[in-house]
């Protein structure tokens, strides 16, 4: 298990940078774990232990849910056609057709909607944004155990965001009925030597972590933080750039949202009226 | 830690219901932790260990965050005026006013505009949907580490998300700048002796994991799942409602979004144009 050995201040050092720790806390092997995460972009095509699926998915389910309410699927995808064409989706993704397992979490409101259709009901809440927030929410708090689960077992892992370039289509590759979108994509497996990548540093925490009110005064720890960033990079990607640039780069143009600027018309395509 | 000694077998009857655990697979401490969680909403006052906030963050902000924008933050909030004001917003939930760490979630894609204008440009990426929902995701992930490395320490949690039901009032009691929104609030702490609860029983694995594509035809599991919910809240609330019941009490009728039907006008508000 990566990382669960490394003590608290090696762990800091290398999430924030040396000299950017934060104060240090209570330290065990769950956290060290927690702390050593890395997107992994390069698999083995090796499958792993029998059951880890539906242990992954029994860790997913064990994440709290709104209410209950249980508003998210998650879909299992091995046909290679399907693999291939969601990985063009996603800007050529590769790692989408290499991983052993490939999972696609679904906002779903569908399950809540068919139980009232069979009481002869209707459920007035569902049209509203707040609906598919929380079955976004629901989505993701379970997928992020799975990959704790998933790192726990020393199986890599990268999300597919990209996947929202074109929902529409991935809709109709899954069959999701009205009511169910794609959230983002999981892939999991074991990473191919030297594809395991190093830590990312963060923000300081001081940039995200606030007392009582919001503190906007934050333009010192982006001053800290960019150079951090770019030596990662340069290290990691040979781009050098630092945050700032690569904030500006990925959201500065509606080209760099690659589609996703039409999210909220295919959402509504796709039964959710976001009201 | 609780959880961590217990064997794969019983821990899926817990969290599945005996004759419904899916397949069991690789095991180890860290999964049967995932598996243990409860939702707790009774809390001791007295303050985990020095840096316990601290830890918490720093694992938050270790979960995947989509482009590296790490559009969240949080706001760890003490005052009693506030908390006792945000308890009365989330419907009367004391534990709000209880817990030794409370903690609101917040969608921020302020720090990325503060960044843009000082570089003289602005993100065009922003106004849309997608930057919303990415900024909830990340949040979402970032809390779920905290979720886990909370539990892992032994410290018991609740997420609020009927902070959204006046996410404007929260956003004036925290100060926040445009482009920063409330997603959910998050209680942390020890159990109170009894109040630590039991594993709740989820819908059986069948009915939310698919393979390759999505099988509505779920009117089965619902009907298995019912009957065990009722008895778990039987045994823990005393309601006794199946899953259909408290789906459609929860969700049939506007007045029981408690204002969330408001959301999105709220959200455009705060600087979330939503397009």
């Amino acid at each position: 298990m990566d990382g669960t050995q490394m003590p608290a201040a090696a762990a800091l050092t290398a999430r924030y940078g040396a000299g950017a720790e934060p104060k240090a806390g209570p330290w065990n092997d769950t956290i060290a774990l927690l702390l050593s995460h890395r997107s992994v972009r390069g698999f083995r095509t090796d499958a792993p232990p029998d059951g880890t699926l539906e242990t992954l998915v029994a860790a997913a389910q064990s994440a709290a849910t709104s209410s209950n309410l249980q508003t998210w699927s998650v879909v299992s995808v091995n046909d290679p056609a399907v693999r291939r064409e969601m990985a063009t989706i996603a800007g050529n993704q590769k790692h989408i057709e290499q991983c052993p397992i490939f999972l696609v979490f679904l906002a779903d409101v569908s399950r809540n909607a068919r139980l009232a259709a069979a009481e002869g009901t209707e459920l007035a809440g569902l049209p509203y944004l707040e609906s598919f927030l929380v079955a976004s929410i629901d989505a993701a708090l379970a997928a992020q155990n799975a990959v704790v689960a998933a790192e726990s077992l020393g199986l890599a892992n990268v999300y597919i965001g990209a996947l929202r370039n074109d929902v529409k289509r991935v809709a109709e590759l899954l069959g999701l009925p009205p009511g169910v979108a794609p959230v983002f994509g999981l892939c999991v497996g074991y990473a191919l030597p030297g594809r395991e990548g190093e830590v990312k540093p963060r923000l300081p925490q001081a940039a995200v972590l606030h007392h009582e009110t919001y503190d906007a005064d934050d333009a010192g720890h982006r001053a800290a933080y960019d150079p951090r960033l770019a030596d990662f990079s340069r290290r990691n990607e040979m781009l050098g750039d630092t945050w700032t640039q690569r904030v500006i780069s990925r959201l500065g143009t509606l080209g760099a949202l690659r589609g996703r600027d039409r999210l909220k018309d295919a959402l509504v395509a796709l039964g959710f009226p976001l009201r």
